[in-house]
């Protein structure tokens, strides 16, 4: 936690805020080791970032007077991630990584190799996955949170949604056996897709491939999927 | 498990192996779903990777009949990870991404912000250590078992052993507010710096500075370490 997210209900007026949740408090204990008087590093959910005095910490709250909300949050990543939904273990930590690296829009996908239980897991509950953004924005030092989606028939929404989505993007397939290697640094907007475990079947490659996307490839390892994602996003951007 | 990587002790004679272990074998049944004659990857522990087929599958093992070793394992990347240890889970993970991705040497080196504690954990069993990285290997379908080494203390290791491992290598500290952004696409020999959670301390940073690293930086994110490295390896090989 290197940034105290400030939720709207956290706020107290327009200059204080208090903190009653377990899983903060027991961080600035014993991790932070905080005491009154601390100056700490906050921001406001989807705003600045600035720094606040640690007033009191005890058991069953802590209080914070924000002292000032100067700065912008790292900029995000021009990318619209579409993943196809990994398991539920790995997507708690997938959010994770995406959250603190700067992707801003993800849409999860169904494809052929998506096991349909995975759809039933409790971690695709909306505030499981919020919980995972969260960690990830104040690992990084960041507060816009991510917007995620769910596609769930991969026919429909590659007919119905994709069009829209690759309009004014670039459409970057991953996938192993593609010919071209994954650029480097490029600035374009970008929906990049990423398949499951096992990876995307041919049938799905060849419609994804005629709807517009490029197929890249990140050489000739496989990765687990929560790799892969770290490794594609820091080398595109 | 993208490829069975066999060990000495799996070989029966120069075309059958035998596999015994619970692990390899629920994963040859629960996830491939593999049969007698099918056709598998297979590959020798630090030697070449092939083809082999399924000859028997039950409960106590399976057999497997060695076609042909016939492909090179893909190339490693020219780098040695100098990380600060991790704690153990980030450990764990961090052992398995590191395999994957192609590092062959890896230092795991004590700092001012690891927590003593780490070195007595289990995690850090070379039977542990080995398990970790052969299940990276097994994913990213690579033969070649990294070296990992141990340095308990920092200034004995900085000056005794450091100089010769940026005799002939290019020294990268990756630290944030560094001045250079992460080179991309290099294909130096690299000795790459890595601290831990909350960062190399001041004095180190220094002292990596004056024998002869050039620091860099990931952007304003702070990321954690398992992401970090990740992201560092693929945006600089």
């Amino acid at each position: 936690m290197n940034l105290i997210l400030l939720e709207p209900p956290d706020w107290l007026d327009a200059s204080h805020a208090r903190l009653t949740d377990a899983r903060r408090l027991q961080h600035l204990r014993d991790v932070h080791r905080a005491q009154p008087g601390d100056r700490l590093t906050v921001g406001a959910l989807d705003g600045r970032i600035g720094r606040a005095e640690l007033l009191t910490l005890d058991d069953a709250e802590a209080t914070l007077r924000i002292e000032a909300l100067d700065r912008e949050p790292p900029p995000p990543l021009p990318v619209h991630l579409l993943l196809a939904l990994p398991r539920p273990r790995m997507l708690a930590r997938t959010l994770e990584h995406v959250a603190a690296l700067g992707v801003k829009r993800l849409t999860l996908l169904h494809t052929a190799r998506v096991e349909k239980s995975y759809w039933q897991s409790p971690e695709l509950r909306p505030e499981k996955i919020r919980q995972h953004l969260l960690l990830g924005l104040e690992q990084a030092r960041d507060t816009r949170l991510p917007e995620v989606a769910f596609e769930t028939r991969f026919k429909p929404f590659l007919e119905d949604r994709l069009p829209a989505l690759l309009a004014n993007r670039r459409g970057l397939l991953a996938h192993p056996g593609m010919p071209a290697a994954c650029p480097r640094g490029i600035d374009d907007p970008t929906l990049l897709a990423i398949g499951p475990e096992g990876g995307f079947v041919d049938y799905e490659v060849e419609r994804l491939l005629e709807s517009g996307f490029e197929g890249i490839h990140l050489g000739e390892r496989i990765l687990r999927v929560e790799t892969a994602v770290t490794a594609l996003l820091a080398r595109l951007f």
